[in-house]
């Protein structure tokens, strides 16, 4: 069943008393830079420094009891693992999450930090995946996709909703694509609430399986792609697909240069820590392939989860 | 005349179209690491990345449309140079702002950034005021003083006056302490919005002549201060000391590896970017010198003006 507006009414009920309504900020530099009226939804700010945590919030607390109990579960090394976790801890409830070995101690600190219990395996999709049935079958635990979950998409969908309640006259809204939880959401929430508004999705040139799929009329994989944006790797899904087909009205590829410095330009300017994949959004504008002049126009920035002593400008 | 909750009242409704009402974070981290509950009043996210705008702003505002026609004039390197540069562009008139001709190419960019008249000087003391006085004498401008003027200590104040509407119940505010215009209005708005409230100021203790000062009962002038914290290197002025032994529960010292800490730490966990002036406020939580432990603490985020190419924790 593919998630409706009502779920995200829904979901935006559930995970209230868990998440953060997060700022929208304005910056008159970044207007000036783009011509257009840009105001950011700072999910940078939302709880464990991502949207995420809106659609594993969500889908913890939309188990019943007996669900719950057996705990969730989800091969991530990223946002969305630190999300579940943290969800889950709210709730009170296991979070297993399949890491692999060679991830980031960094990643690995932040979802024991939130409470996650780690298992380790080889660092290949088929490691990944049996690993992640084993515990399925040994503890029973619920599987929480990273975004191919309506439970998920909804979640994501949320952040649209409270940018629209908070700014209500945008005329465009824009997110990053990556598995396509966030945009697929954010397209139904937009759509459905605001009639004419066009919801555009940023992705990195390196990484433009997205883009490619939409060409196609169906969903190419990502073949090895090598981008700075690290949360936008994964292909798209068999959920998230026919929903952008139908509310994204197209998907603007981004260079890393770009990437790089729009996210600077943010931090700079902006004050506000954004990591590359929030940066592919903002750099829609920045590099203005499409038109959006004196457009009222939303970005949602995804996250700001970056290493502090890596950053892309200090060579 | 010393300033009053009157003027700081007024000074909100003088800047309220120019000036943002800035967002208040709270970050779990935070509070777990400091015990305390933290509300972090966000200007830096305020025009120009600093509070400095409002008092600056509150200043332009007040002027006569004939004094205001004869322009502004600071000695300013830093954020109130920036401050009044584009106060003064939003009011059409000229800004002059004086400068050693040593400063940062940074700081020039950014005052010429926002329209201000830069003249450089010798970088003296003596060379700043006789320059600065000139310019007066030539053009009629009005010196606008970074912080011994009650016109911009109201402006100041106003960022308390917009916390303490935000988040009525709070036990504690923590302003970091230069030359002390944004904590004598704090201070102000505080003690006399709220009974009770107590304010409490973070000092570099590389530059704690404002410690020394409360000590003595006498403004005991900075002398060759080093830190980390360049916001923080004046000394209290002869309208702000006053307001402050009368408000001001205590002056809190910080080490510069407190600063440097808590400034990290804020980066990583609320994905703010904070200059380290701001972080000798969080400081004070963050050493626990004194216990602020299960109490509502709003600390006042002075701005977020760093040279990313130079952040303290790369090497």
């Amino acid at each position: 069943m593919l998630p409706t507006l009502k779920d995200i009414y829904e979901a935006a009920e559930r995970i209230k008393p868990y998440a953060h309504h997060t700022p929208v900020l304005v910056n008159e530099s970044l207007n000036k830079q783009t011509g257009a009226q840009v105001f950011l939804k700072c999910e940078n700010l939302q709880k464990v420094g991502a949207f995420k945590f809106r659609g594993a919030c969500n889908a913890v607390f939309s188990l019943t009891d007996e669900e719950a109990a057996r705990g969730v579960c989800t091969h991530s090394s990223g946002n969305h693992a630190a999300a579940l976790a943290l969800a889950a801890r709210m709730r009170g409830i296991p979070a297993y999450i399949v890491m692999p070995d060679n991830a980031p101690q960094v990643k690995k600190d932040a979802v024991a930090g939130y409470g996650g219990r780690i298992m380790f395996c080889e660092p290949t999709l088929e490691a990944r995946e049996s690993t992640l049935e084993g515990i399925r079958l040994n503890t029973g635990a619920t599987v929480i996709h990273p975004y191919n979950d309506e439970r998920v998409i909804a979640g994501q969908g949320t952040a649209a909703l409270e940018l629209l309640e908070d700014i209500p006259d945008l005329d465009v809204i824009i997110a990053p694509v990556g598995g396509g939880g966030l945009l697929s959401g954010t397209s139904i929430a937009a759509t459905e609430t605001k009639k004419g508004i066009r919801v555009i999705a940023g992705e990195p040139e390196m990484a433009d399986d997205a883009f490619h799929s939409m060409q196609a009329g169906e969903i190419i994989p990502s073949v090895n792609p090598k981008t700075i944006a690290d949360g936008l790797l994964t292909s798209l899904g068999t959920l998230t697909f026919p929903i952008i087909q139908k509310n994204v009205e197209q998907i603007v590829t981004v260079s890393e240069e770009g990437i790089i410095v729009s996210m600077k330009f943010v931090w700079e300017r902006a004050k506000i820590i954004i990591e590359p994949s929030s940066a592919v959004a903002v750099g829609v504008l920045w590099e203005k392939k499409i038109d959006l002049s004196g457009l009222k126009v939303g970005v949602i920035i995804s996250g700001g989860n970056v290493d502090l002593k890596k950053l892309p400008w200090q060579d």
